[in-house]
């Protein structure tokens, strides 16, 4: 199910080939999953997509590529997102996730919101040094 | 403000006071933030949360320490919780994170919160190669 | 699946029937979706959510119907409402949403959920000129 | 308080300094708000986040300028985003938002999270006639 | 800080008069807190908000009104609402709620809101026993 | 569908093994839910879950076992987690919740949910006399 029908032919398009053929040669597989398929309706909207996820993801920065999937995981289990718990999972072992990695995640992230929930209950008031601005 | 008066004199409760000394310990530092002195109103509560954060985020595990508090930070600002954003980030910093891991964690966690609002707009259908019952 | 049980009969209730019988005929249509077949569980919760959702929704007011169609799906996709997200974006097209005006929504509802991340991992001062109560 | 350092010399970089003039000549304003300020802190991420905000929100596109600020308006608050329900219902005002459209957004936006909370709590089936992939 | 700003005198409105007037009979209180004297800016959404708040909370019903107060609470701090957390914090210790049963409720939203995200995370199949529907 | 593939045969690992018996004592009965053999990957993860969850909701306490399903059903559903608002309304159930208090707690929680929307929207300033810490 989903809210948009999935284009049967998006290649047909060439700005939608150009973004898949992307996609396959960034991934080095022929596999396109379906965000990429149904984001195809709009090919602007696909395209600007496909840069920043590509920017942020498949280029070399200041954090280690399977942090930044563990990161994407943590954000989209918060946000209760069915299908990026999935995609960013699979990303995550495809990167070399271990099997006690991925329990360490889950005890991190369960502990956060957890503590997150106790936080708010209380509405602690924010401790003075935690303050970029006011540090002395 | 808080929803719990803190507590003027916790140490009183040699249960407090107990894990008090475990957190200065622990840390290394003499100072108790506010999470802790506002949970003491409870010892009972005070003494599971600080030994699951201990048990999970300081003691050496399959996930590096400031990765942990990287996580940390994305769950806690995707639930919209100010004190824990603020307490996190302050100890990433601690535990050495640069401007340009931060800019870089920043990068990742807004992303992800756009693209799971794509995927969850249109509903996309999770790509069977992604369940890892169903994986052949 | 779902946690009450459908009932198979639901308009032998006559308060329910009057609920569906006010349903069809503001909405032109012998269709009655899953929402008010589930809530009829309980004839008090469906007669007072069908009122308030007829006087906000299909009642002339300050916004355009379509418009409040699409709040109403950037508030359930950004709560991960599965069930809303099908059925507002469904109302949104057969109120005339067209694709490029989804696809804007598309975009603007993430880059709000993009930028909203950004805003709280900065714990962003809010400028006082955007207080209401204080402005000059 | 925030979670970085505002730069008290933000223009100094060129960098900065071209986004700051790019929002100034954009909105035909001299008063740069807390959001770029603080994100000054790392120019590529100001400059990538200005360049989509204007792109989007700055240009003209299938919806409604004011359209498209209540939309924010409706995932900022649904996140809980305290600094993005201030600036962009400010934002909305001075794009002409009455009182009545005002009170009518909140109507709308209360309610859906009214009945996302329903339709979470039933896990409602979705009906098939909602999916835009098997529609006949 | 505030998104409207507040009436300085909302009872010269018969509309809300009435509406104070009930508030005050209804509490037994001449205090009359800020989400009133907020949403006083449309005597509409006032009425129809107290008409609801108190139809719900302030009226018996199959559960007690400290159970309703807490269950408040657990929404309101699962939302991050900070108002809220304040206001159904105060009301649920002004209907009887001891220390204990405030840790007590502590425990428990914090541990839903980490096992939540285990299973949110894991994305466990429900169980078919669950399914309200298809139970035999 | 999954992120983690199921143990086919988890109770030949004698940590498991040790937990489920535990649960099946406890619950006095056969069923182990999904929950339970997901989580099996991890014998420590699996441990320290079920420690807690029978320590929290399987042990006398100041809040009725009751009460405590309906809280975890109100986190739960706000949190849109799909399995936890299954299994713990089946558990409600299965402790005695009619169909009255359920529709009650419905209303409770949906109506949370929109007055959480207002007051966030609205960004109400907290009453003095809600502050725990400053009362008089």
């Amino acid at each position: 199910m989903s809210t948009i029908a999935r284009n049967t032919d998006p290649e047909s398009d060439p700005r939608v080939k150009a973004v898949f053929d992307d996609i396959r040669a960034t991934r080095k597989s022929d596999f396109i999953n379906n965000m990429w398929h149904y984001l195809a309706f709009d090919p602007a909207l696909l395209e600007s997509t496909w840069t920043e996820v590509k920017a942020v993801m498949a280029t070399p920065s200041a954090l280690d590529p399977l942090v930044k999937e563990m990161l994407y995981i943590a954000v989209s289990v918060t946000n209760g997102c069915t299908y990026c718990a999935h995609s960013h999972t699979a990303a995550a072992k495809a990167k070399g996730m271990s099997a006690e990695q991925h329990a360490d995640l889950l005890r991190v992230i369960s502990l956060a919101a957890k503590t997150n929930q106790l936080a708010t209950a209380l509405q602690l008031p924010v401790d003075p040094v935690f303050d970029a601005d006011h540090r002395p």
